[in-house]
């Protein structure tokens, strides 16, 4: 996610809902970008498929292709949006702290919505083998590899039925590799880095399983892009 | 956060809530630590104040051992337990997905509020002045360094009378240094650094202020170690 | 909801599980329920449909049903289940109060689902024509109806893609009809009777209607049942 | 809670935070009320301390004080203001749902923070003494009086060093009385009448005892007035 060809960076907002809705490559955030007001200016483009939606095992090319546009590039529009209201809100004495943060809390929901979808996206892909490096690694943290599998599951299941993400995420302060239950996408562990994200999210599964998760967590593992997890790790 | 003299490995429990409770300097991770189960096991033992308790201005020696004492250390004890609790229930297949994500809930809260501490007391200690770098390194985020005083003060202003933090941070994904409204210790960006932040519970200021939590945020602000920050960054 | 026909007292807990999992008609309240412990061993049974699920126009039988099943009827389960822990653990000194409120919450959540769910499905089944009074009585509080169906259609669709409900309800504590945006089944106005509510987790639609929540929220109200809202004023 | 003294329509919103920072006697509702927008209008005017300030017993009247004006009334004031917010956001289309809806989210947290702050003080100010009837009612539910007692305070000590609520509220859906914890003001059961409620914020406690949130709880049951109890159930 470092590619600085994957983000972009408008000064204006007119063109901001058309680029946020079209999955084209961004250029290149401008040149003078950190002269400017980067916190409220800021325009994400969404970041195309990692792959083929046509390709998973058990994903329909349908909902692949309704959560990247309808759910994280609507989280990305959103997004955009907001930082204008920001700006406005910012920058006028009269809005009371409490109104200001109404704004916020939604910034932060989107955010964590654009940042999860995008890690999710890109650990799918993949033939679902976890390569012997990383079993051993997991299994240092959960006693053993299927310790792990079976606690991300369990909380996977938790979620069913509702919204939420699981995270096998790395503590940067504490130094730990744990599994996160996570009810939104305002909720995370503070500090961590991201390494495997599963959206549990309704949109996630229903087009293709309706209520049965488990078959979804199953479809999940079999696509999972094991490469991915051992970049971030 | 990095120096493992920080941080401790435990197998046994027994001794796990005698260590939480003091603030004795921790020794070092046992060798074979990766080859246990750190998620289950890990035992966290509190980080000592960086700065001597009697040095804030406008901060009581009380309020701060207080703050360190019951809610850091507190959190860090409960997250030992909660640890404890895991392995059992991980470990038992009658324990439904629901049940299980009550405890996970529990770990979550906890260990934001571990992290979130740490960070708040090395955040403290300093003289306040924001060093001419830092200051432009905001502005090119927020237009200038006083927008961003004035949004991270208006964030905090908006969790008064209630709970939260505010935080400063990097989003490693999208690359922006932006202010967060997080509700309490589970609510955080996703995937980003914590560069300042400002506990709003009100643990951190009623013993000292009441309800005049304006007066607390200046006093944070006296107190800031730009240091710490610059470290960060 | 008054029905005792609808609730039933169990005191083993053998049977819970069979019961909440099949929408038989439930058995009235043993006479001596009083004498127990309903807040640990109360057993709620699943209320029936109070339509035929093949009937609602733009929302199909497949999607119904798996809502009243999965959806509806597992939280039951579960609610069942987590009184049974919550026995078990309110009688156990060793459970520290934070493991114990992991289950509280779970509880909270479960209990949400199970009073919003039998709301939502009394709210179905009508014509979708709003009565005269109704109307005068919405626009006494909104300035017209119109005013009120734009604001809750609002709340719908600012939950979309994520979950939530939105609820028309009678504060009884401030004496006001407004309507609510609530972010989950454990988000609730304080001391409100639910009028009219619309569920906006994803599984209440994604079947029909994939991401498409504005047209679901159009079949809401072609199916509304305002004879249960006059009921319920 | 129905006396409609309590209450009070304004139009303008001029008067507005005038009325609602002083604790004056509100005069009637208008007798036009129901013909105006009361959802977008109504101002509602803090209820005076039903006691006073100082005769409670270990619990001060600084801190009494400062709770109903700064923490009770404060959310009166915020209420009043957003809802003129939104009078403004309903009434424009510009307005993106995900904008509107941080709007409602604050006034949902004020909501609940005004009506269980009237229902915590109208708990308070009697002898402590529970009479033999209402023991016997929380016996029918709890297995005795006791039981009840110890799970009410474990879910006050799980909510210690937070915020949130402890709230014994009788579901009027599914006919039970229970306890709920309440991580907040908008963390409630749904359609639940509240009984007895409990303040586990800091601003309720921190002046007087600190960190010591089980000596406020034995303060709160020590001025606990059970008359108001009983006439809630």
């Amino acid at each position: 996610m470092t590619d600085t060809s994957r983000r972009n960076f408008i000064r204006g907002t007119a063109s901001a809902a058309l680029l946020a809705a079209s999955p084209v490559a961004p250029t290149a955030r401008a040149a003078d970008a950190t002269k400017g007001r980067l916190a409220y200016e800021y325009q994400h483009v969404p970041v195309p498929l990692p792959f083929d939606a046509k390709s998973l095992q058990g994903l329909s090319e349908k909902l692949i292709q309704s959560h990247w546009e309808n759910n994280y590039s609507g989280a990305v529009k959103a997004l955009n949006v907001l930082r204008g209201r920001l700006a406005q809100a910012a920058g006028d004495a009269n809005t009371p702290p409490y109104v200001y943060t109404g704004l916020k809390r939604e910034q932060l929901l989107r955010t964590g919505s654009v940042v999860l979808h995008e890690q999710y996206f890109a650990n799918l892909g993949g033939d679902g083998k976890a390569p012997a490096d990383l079993r051993t690694r997991l299994a240092a943290s959960f006693g053993s590899y299927d310790a792990w599998e079976t606690e991300f599951r369990k909380i996977a299941m938790g979620l069913a039925g509702g919204s939420g993400w699981v995270m096998l995420g790395y503590n940067e302060q504490l130094k730990l590799l744990e599994n996160h239950w996570m009810a939104d996408h305002a909720t995370a562990p503070a500090y961590t880095k991201p390494v495997l994200v599963l959206d549990m999210y309704e949109h996630a599964f229903h087009l293709d399983y309706g209520a049965a998760a488990a078959k979804y967590v199953d479809a999940f593992f079999t696509n999972l892009n094991w490469d991915s997890v051992a970049k971030r790790l």
